[in-house]
Formats: structure tokens, C-alpha cells, sequence
């Protein structure tokens, strides 16, 4: 029996979830024989992530897993994404979600996602290089689909500015930027962020992959939105604040771009996709692999949120039998797991919501608790009791070996 | 299933209690099929409504219940009174409850309760019009027996005063109120309160209903005590805090007027008295047209808390039994139940108590844990926890889908 151990932390995204069938939630609907057999010789518990009743968003949630307290580290989610897809932030950054758009004759938005793009993203993104707006560096960076990130960076500029995506189906043009609040630098980055959204609606409706794309019946990407502006201040890192290294393993940008900020060291698996058809096999190889160099493993499951948000409750319970082949695997290696989820999104309502999701941790010499099924409701009475996202953090540090005595 | 959700909240004042008869509880030796019914399927669990340990008052405890936090918005009883027999505060009043006593020649207090007055208030106000006091308008407002509600309106006032209420059988003259602090306007307060007392005096003794009243033997209401002085300050209503519609449903002022400065519609229904005779299926039936026009129903029963301070164990078994009626009648309709109080109120003790009391969330899509009776002790091993009136309101106004996220 290992006396101090290597971790494996498996975030089942929007794993929680509400009666949607039967009286059932998914998890307990699910066929999951390897889930409960380590369920029978774990410890189990119910955690609210940030807080009994709060609605978690996915940033916020996995910053508090591992161990930074949104309350004091978070600052809008564009950071994450900029991170996310590789980029270099300096401190001082103010970095958005962006959305490649299409706008009318009439500047309306008319799909804010331009027919979602498929991988024309990083072409089109040639158009928008080297810009500069009133002295401020001005950055894209395509994504996914019609994903990117728009990066500022100069003197005197602040995230405290309003999103120009209207978020709406509504015909509407794209919003005014604002400042929010009475300083001059978020007065300034409104004004460049809406010169921005002109400046590439004139740099992109003259594109030739727009003209062709309009030949052809479909949307021009002809404009792009911004959202979630956020400043980048450097933290410690899981390494400087505990002692142990650690490695990410993740589809989705907004993950590896937490991970990033943590200090964490971002593998690139292929075939995780960030959504249901991820390979989860491929993802539970390249943990065992990754334990042989690192303490801690976080491994992102985006799943089975997209299969909530859709309302679509047989793609979720595949996704929890992935998981199960997935624990199947790694349960083989030494290294303790713990298996939880950042928030529910329940089927029924299909956004995320309050209700607190399931945590199990699972090793050699953790205390084996009466609970014999990993699901919402048999855990509720585990010896976990009820915690929150920065408490399971606690707890893992200290069954990994490197936690802090209070006191002596 | 229902997306998002309508809701009603049914709060039964003072229901905890401690082991009373053969080591049960009220709730353990009632019988209520019909709770124990939705216990079977729904969620529960135990609330500390203002954290472990600590005694909540009846204004306190709604006031968290509702989102709003005691600590930093509960400023005395009085304005909560005087909202709730129906006036219209303005910011700065300052609010008192009031009872009418009888005081003997040499003005000591004889009967707090001037012989607990029937329905002679209203008559006896007749003479406590018009009043000023250095400046300051002095507004007497009767409401049920003795009791009655006394505003200063003016500038320079302040809460910050002690009782006139000597809250003792002993017979000594009504309190010198005293400033609670050192400033001018306590200081000046407390001085127009004494002088109030005093003239209340002068006025009532020679009150022709008085006059009568000791004819007959009877004990005059011959002088105002003045107790529970709190500073009225006009706060964001639910609407404005959520987005959603609200009304109340209550036979007891205190409970409206808590409602009311929340910005509640309170609904005015026959039968409801506040007492153990109170009519349930009545306010059931209130609520259930009120589902019709209002997104939350808040409804609260007195005679649980009148039971308990009587240590009457009968009557509080008969008032559960109602509340199992009042339950099987709302469980028809679409919108979420949930069940709780607002503090204990052990027979054994006839006070209020700081042990938690049960929750139980009802409504369709809501998780079914395992418990199947809705008794402190069976709850206790509910999904829900332990959480606090805070927390439940977070709880509720997430799953009636008016709730925000943290982070995205």
C-alpha cells in the first residue's frame, strides 16, 4: 500500500442531473459496474461547487477545483480562452470570447455564429493581423468552429467593458461596447473594442473566402463579436502553491486554458474532441502514460454537458458508460482517483444549474464508506458529507501527501 | 416535466421541536400520509436557517428565508409591524410595537396587556391622533388586542433606543427608554418615546372606553409600551432581485409585513387568523388561484409556533395535520412544494430553539432521495444537507429558473 500517492482527478462536465426518467437521474438510470465497484471501496459525497445554491459557470467551477477561488482569482473568462488555444498572455492582457458573425447591408446581426463555420476560421483570421487601434495591440486568434479570441494589449486598458455580442436570434446590430465604470481605461477599451467590431467587418466582408462563400448561397464570417472580457494577472502555480507537477488532458480550449493559468502542463491527446464522440480510451492511455512523469492528472470529460445542453438523455448515459470503461483503465494504475463533475446541467432544464454533483475518492487507503453506487442520491449519505469545489481541492492535496499543517 | 417552475413555499412557524413524547418528535408521532407522500418524492434535508446554533427570530429567520441576508438588512422588528398592518413607511421612520397596558395610580404597570384587549383598539386610537412630539409626527396604528404599531416620522431620529416595555410580571412603572449609543438623535429619540409614554397616558385615562372598562371591573388601557424600535430603509424587491412575481399569504401581521418590504402582493384571505383555528383549506385553496397570477406563492402558518409556546403538544399534532391537508390539496397543481419552518419551537421549552427543522423540495423533475418520512430525524439523512435559509433560497429561485450563474 503507497503511503503518499499520485492523483487522477476525472471532471465529468455537467455530470449532475435532475429525476428525468423514472424518478431517475442518468447517473442511476446508467449501466456503470466499474463506477460502483469503486464507489464500494471509495469515499463519497455531494459538492457544491461554489457554494450550496450557487449555479456554477465552467470556468469558475474548475478554478475552485483546483484550488483557486474564483471569489478572488476570477476575471472574466477571456483569459482562459486566449491560454486555452496556446497563447502567450503577458500580465495586463484584456482578452474576449469572439465569435466570427454575419452581419447584413444594414450592419444587423443576422447568425451570430456565420452559418457556423467549419475550419475557415484560421484562414479568414490572415485578414486580421498586425492591427493596432489607438495605439493598443490588437490580437486574433481563431478557434474552433466559429470560435475565437481577441486579445488587447497596451497601456491604460481594462476589462470592465460590456460585451458587443447580442447574444440574441433577434435582428439587431451588434451591441455598443460600454464601459463599466467611471475609469478612463474602460472608456478607452469600449472605444477600441467598438472601432474593433468595424474594423473587421471592413477587413473581412472584402475577403475572398467570404465573396466565395456568398457565391455560394452560404453566410459571410464578416464580422466578430465580442464577450467575456477578462483581464490576465499571473498566479502561483499548482507547483510554487503544493509542491507536485501536474498535466492537464482536455478537448475543449476553455479547460486547457484553466489548466494553463494553473500552471499545469497541457497534453495533447488525439482523438479528445470535447465532445461525445471524444475517444475516451485514447484519454485514459495518455493519463496512464502521463503518471509515470506527473503527481497530477486532471482529465476533462466535456461530454456529457453537451449532451445535457442538448436535452438528449441517451447520449449522456453513453457518456457515463465511457466514463466507466474509462475508471475501468485507470483503476489499474496505483494513483488514487477522484471522480466528480464541475456543476449539473440537468436534461430537464438544459443549462447548468445548483444541484450539487457526486464525488468519489477512490484509493488504497481511503476509507470505504457504505456507499455502493456513484450517483446523486446514494452518495448524499457518504462519509464525504457535503462540500464545496475548494474543499475537494483541500482534500486531494492532502491524500496526494503535500498539504500544510494548521498550527502544530 | 415542467422546464422552469412556479413555486410555493410553505412555511409552518416554529414545526422543529425536540423528542417530546416517547422519544419522538411532533413531527415522528403525526400522522401525515400525504407529507411523507411528496417526502417519498423529493428532496430533503435539515435547515440551520441562521447557521448552526444560532436561535432565529421569527423576523430574522423569514427575512433569510427570502434572500435577505438578517445581518445586513434586518434593522429591528417595528417597521416589519407596522408594513404589516398595512402602512406606508417612508425611509427614516422609525417603528415600534406597541401594546396597550394598564398602569395603577402611581404609574406602575399592572398588565402588560390591559387585560389582553379584545377588538376595543381601534375606538381607544381614536385618541392617539395627530400627535407630535418636539418636531417629530407621532402616528399610532392599532392591530389586533392589545397590540398595536407606533411610528416617528421626522428628521433626526434614530432605532438606536431601549425598550419602555418592562417585559416582566413584575409590577414597576414602563422603562426610561435610553439611547443605545451616543449620538443627538438617539439621545433625542429616546427622549420623545418617554414623553410619547407619558402622554399616551394622559390621553388614554381619560378615555370614555376606559371610564367604562373599570365601571365594569375591568382594566383600563390607560398607557402605550413601546418595544423593538427599528429604522425603516426601503431595500430591492424580489422582482427587482430575480425577476419574478411574488404574493403572501399569512394571518399574522409580522409575516405580511416581512413580505411587504420585500415587495410581496400580500393576499388578504378569510379564515386565515394566524391561530390554531386557522383555515388551511382556505389558504390552500388561496394559493392555488394565486399560482394563476403569480410566479411564487409564499404561504405561512402561525399555529405550530402558538402550540409550542403554549406546550400544547395536541394542538401542535392538530396543526401538522393540517399542514398534511393544506399539502395533499397544493400537490395538485404544476408548481414545486417546498416545505419547511422558519425555527424550532420545542413544547419542552415554549421558546424559540436554535435546532434545525426539515426541508423537504418537492416538484417534478426535483431528485427523489431515500428519506421517506418528513420528521427531523429522517431528514436529516436527505440529499439536501444541512443548509441555511440563505441557501434555500438560492435553491429555490435556481430551480424556478430565475437564477444567475457565477462565472460562464
Amino acid at each position: 500500500m503507497s503511503l503518499e500517492n499520485k492523483a487522477v482527478l476525472i471532471v465529468v462536465d455537467g455530470l449532475g442531473d435532475r429525476a428525468v426518467k423514472d424518478g431517475k437521474t442518468p447517473l442511476q438510470l446508467a449501466n456503470k459496474p466499474h463506477l460502483d465497484k469503486l464507489t464500494r471501496e471509495g469515499s463519497t459525497g455531494l459538492m457544491n461547487t461554489l457554494g450550496v445554491g450557487v449555479i456554477p459557470g465552467s470556468d469558475t467551477a474548475h478554478l475552485a477545483i483546483l484550488g483557486y477561488d474564483p471569489a478572488v482569482y476570477y476575471k472574466g473568462r477571456g483569459p482562459f480562452e486566449a491560454l486555452g488555444v496556446g497563447f502567450d498572455l503577458k500580465e495586463g492582457d484584456v482578452a474576449f470570447r469572439c465569435n466570427f458573425a454575419t452581419v447584413d447591408d444594414s450592419f444587423r446581426v443576422v447568425d451570430r455564429r456565420a452559418g457556423r463555420l467549419k475550419d475557415e476560421g484560421p484562414e479568414l483570421a490572415g485578414s486580421l493581423q498586425n492591427l493596432e487601434i489607438e495605439g493598443v495591440e490588437v490580437i486574433f486568434l481563431p478557434s474552433t468552429e466559429h470560435r475565437g479570441t481577441l486579445i488587447l494589449r497596451g497601456e491604460g486598458i481594462s476589462a470592465a467593458v460590456s460585451d458587443t455580442d447580442p447574444h440574441s436570434a433577434e435582428i439587431i446590430p451588434p451591441l455598443q461596447s460600454m464601459p463599466l465604470g467611471g475609469d478612463d481605461a474602460a472608456r478607452r477599451t469600449a472605444r477600441i473594442v467598438n472601432k474593433m467590431v468595424r474594423r473587421s467587418y471592413d477587413l473581412l466582408s472584402s475577403h475572398p473566402l467570404n465573396k466565395e462563400r456568398q457565391k455560394q448561397g452560404k453566410l459571410p464570417a464578416n464580422v466578430l463579436l465580442t464577450r467575456g472580457a477578462g483581464i490576465f494577472q499571473k498566479v502561483k502555480s499548482i507547483k510554487e502553491k503544493y509542491g507536485f507537477t501536474s498535466c492537464c488532458i482536455a478537448g475543449s480550449a476553455l479547460y486547457k486554458g484553466v489548466a494553463r493559468y494553473a500552471g499545469m502542463k497541457i497534453l495533447s491527446v488525439k482523438g479528445a474532441t470535447g465532445r461525445v464522440d471524444t475517444d475516451v480510451r485514447a484519454k485514459a492511455e495518455a493519463a496512464r502514460k502521463a503518471l509515470k512523469q506527473f503527481d497530477f492528472v486532471f482529465l476533462h470529460i466535456k461530454g456529457a454537458d453537451n449532451a445535457s445542453h442538448d436535452g438528449n438523455l441517451e447520449a449522456k448515459l453513453l457518456m457515463i458508460e465511457k466514463l466507466d470503461l474509462l475508471v475501468s483503465i485507470l483503476s489499474q494504475e496505483e494513483a488514487c482517483l477522484i471522480i466528480t463533475a464541475d456543476h449539473s446541467t440537468p436534461i430537464c432544464v438544459k443549462r447548468h444549474s445548483s444541484d450539487p454533483v457526486p464525488v468519489l475518492v477512490y484509493g488504497d487507503s481511503v476509507r470505504k464508506d457504505r456507499v455502493t453506487s456513484f450517483d446523486e442520491i446514494s452518495v448524499a449519505s457518504g462519509s464525504l458529507g457535503q462540500i464545496t469545489g475548494l474543499e475537494l481541492n483541500k482534500i486531494i492535496v492532502d491524500l496526494m501527501g503535500f498539504g500544510h499543517m494548521m498550527g502544530s
